[in-house]
């Protein structure tokens, strides 16, 4: 079995933390680790790790690769790239072409696909649901996993459970899927022990899926015809269109699997509740946080000392450059003030302070009237483009590591504790010649610091 | 009449904002200013600036330095300086002493004394005030101003007026002071409409003060029949006292004026209700602050966005390293929390990751395993100390203005945009030489970049 991980999406509901330009499943939100990582780790318990594959598009490419090197340095082939995004069904037809043309997989193979942003627990009863799973794809069923609600959810569809499959345990024949049910609905779905919550994650042959898309979904199933490379330039034409809406609701091949995990999707920041251990007052305390007398809250510290005084039921989460606080319980109304930032293109729903790039990372320290400072990280092996600003010179100071400068006509290494001066309208390109990280400050001088004063000659990321 | 503007104090009540290294008096807390300085300017409508004096101690006296800069670069000579903290009645004793001895004051010049961190408005009414304050003085009195009390307060002194004083409005002699009450005595002075709130302003003259300290406190009084230099050596050994300790609530000389202002002694977060105005809902809103149904709340944004959703009866405060919130009414317990971090040792009570320093003040931008990235500003004309570090070398970019920097034997002149580099083991010294204030950029590289990894040949403020 192989195991598709869909990471395009650009989720922004755990705001400040996740962004536009580090989405949900790239956020070091739990243990340290992004949820994407977490998930390869999950899978690699039951798959080897060469067999798992991650779609995503051009835009977070560069986040999967850095993710998939944590698991290892040989994965960067396992990246399949939508080019537009087009929901799940295009997606996942996408990935079935990728596999029969680019991995030469046999029909009867059976596919994994599964979120990239959720939160399973423990590893060991997901693997035995994987497992079963496959048993169950091989068998011509469609698989999804249903998750028994613990309370009536209203953010979740639901999926009536059937009678059970003939000699499979916890599996069942698929009566229906619901839609997000409003609260009364809700309330009798976990009352009648029939529904599930739809956690977003099936199983399937090649041949099973491919089937019906060829039934249920002739548009789709017509591009999977033009070969891998023109299907995905096509991708554009794709109906926008889930898989539950193109295939799911409509397929007689539907099982469910009773997957006895603890399992979130993270939708808010409420629901870190779910995945947090509480202290004797029912807080949670992430970073570093002192507290006198404060009761059911959630202080989500950074870099920052979060200091409470008879707080309750209040949700903080602190960032570089933004704050929020919310009553617990109203973290879905994160949107709407995503919605109002956007509306007043505020930078901190965009991007953080520390901008990743295919080459590394940079963090803006202070910017002032005539001047900015970062501090600029370099993959080992990495290089930017060959570049020049015609209204600010650049001071480089390594603090750690070693870099090569191209310097106009000149190319020179740089080590710790060296500086070099790039002035106004030279070419010039920084590499990380090294085997660590290259760590440098950057102080920028000039009228004019923005980030598209910037001519790229040559890039080997492909970035005009 | 000549005014003594008390700012020895080192509060931390509106911690984060106020700390240690920048107590409530120097913090830029209404309308971008500090207190000290709305302080001087409201005492400005009525006196001359050459008047205007302030008691502080040596580790406070740059931060004065710099708030009296702003009205007058003339007033370096204005600042009387208490070698330990003594409470008031030692350091108006001091003050009385300074201004016979140094300015040659006749007996019958009379003193107005006041505290540096209260907000007073309207400044016409205060004048008005002063005025009257400065016939009663002359008359003989020792005027304070009492406030009448809008709440049950159980945080102030208060003061039962006596009958009026013959040809002076608003003005009355003092039956008794009264410490801070409990609350059923609160509400009964404020129902009977006798009591004032002690506001810690004073009025008397020189002559009139003079025989009150030998009357009702010897001990001080002794102390001030020494020269001034060996009165001041000798402070240590003051009693620790207050003024309304020590005269007020024995002398028979005391008036209460009522003052017709707005009056806050800013003890506390929630306090800030009182001087800053509230939108529709409640809200007070200080900085870059977005919120969705919020009420009743106080948001005090530093240099970050602060958003919040849902939130009533909040006090949030940022600043660049902590933040805090706390239920409305609770912001006394600052206090504990301050307490809780002072034994914790946490940075964040000491000083802000500005610090203020005689020559000017620096920011630390970042912290590394082996570097530190600093923002430092020098004023013009001023110098650091000659020195040198053992463990880490210094690169320094000039992002304004001009320096002299002396490194080992040399001497020369970096401009903006221009870098130099001081190695371990180097005597050096920075300096402005220029007229506007220099801004460089300093990485430290080292194996340690402590702020004690220093030795300092020479300083101009006299610094070991």
């Amino acid at each position: 079995m192989k195991a598709i991980i869909l990471a395009g999406g650009s989720g922004t509901r755990l705001w400040p933390l996740s962004r536009y330009g580090l989405p949900k499943q790239f956020a070091p939100i739990h243990q340290g680790k992004s949820l994407l990582l977490k998930t390869v780790e999950r899978l690699c318990d039951y798959l080897k790790y060469e067999d798992i594959y991650v779609i995503t598009n051009e835009d977070y490419k560069f986040h999967v690769i850095e993710e998939l090197r944590k698991v290892s340095t040989n994965l960067e082939g396992n990246i399949i790239l939508e080019p537009v995004g087009r929901n799940t069904a295009p997606a996942i037809a996408l990935c079935i072409k990728f596999c029969l043309e680019k991995l030469k997989c046999s029909p009867s193979e059976p596919l994994f696909i599964c979120p990239s942003d959720h939160i399973i627990e423990p590893v060991k009863k997901f693997t035995e649901n994987l497992v079963l799973c496959e048993k169950l794809a091989k068998n011509g069923k469609i698989v999804t996993f249903g998750i028994k609600p613990k309370e009536p959810n209203t953010g979740y569809g639901y999926i009536k459970k059937g009678k059970n499959i003939k000699d499979f345990e916890k599996s069942f024949e698929v009566e229906k899927f619901v839609e997000k049910p409003n609260l009364p609905t809700a309330e009798k779905y976990l009352k009648s022990g029939k529904y599930y919550w739809n956690s977003g994650m099936f199983g399937f042959t090649v041949n099973t899926m491919l089937k019906e898309f060829r039934v249920h979904s002739p548009q789709i199933y017509k591009k999977m015809s033009l070969p891998y490379e023109k299907m995905q330039a096509d991708f554009g034409n794709m109906p926008n269109i889930s898989i539950d809406y193109a295939i799911m609701e409509k397929t007689s091949r539907s099982a469910v699997l009773e997957a006895d995990i603890l399992w979130s999707d993270l939708g808010s920041w409420d629901s870190i509740e779910e995945i947090e251990a509480k202290d004797e007052n029912g807080n949670i305390r992430i970073g570093n946080v002192v507290e006198i007398n404060s009761k059911n809250s959630i202080f989500y510290a950074g870099e920052r000392l979060v200091s409470a005084i008879d707080i309750e039921n209040i949700v903080l989460v602190d960032t570089k450059d933004a704050i929020l606080i919310a009553k617990k319980g109203s973290s879905q109304k994160v949107k709407d003030l995503v919605n109002i930032l956007k509306a007043r293109k505020a930078p901190e729903v965009i991007e953080h302070p520390t901008v990743y790039r295919p080459w590394g990372s940079y963090t803006v320290l202070e910017e002032g009237a005539r001047y900015k400072i970062k501090r600029i990280t370099v993959k080992p092996g990495q290089k930017l483009s060959i570049q020049m600003h015609h209204h600010r010179s650049e001071h480089w100071i390594v603090v750690k590591g070693v870099a090569r400068v191209t310097n106009g006509d000149t190319v020179k290494l740089v080590h710790e504790n060296e500086s070099t001066f790039v002035p106004k309208s030279t070419k010039h390109r920084l590499e990380n010649p090294g085997k660590v990280p290259l760590e440098l400050i950057e102080v920028q001088n000039g009228e004019y610091v923005g980030e598209d004063d910037i001519i790229r000659f040559e890039d080997q990321y492909g970035r005009k």
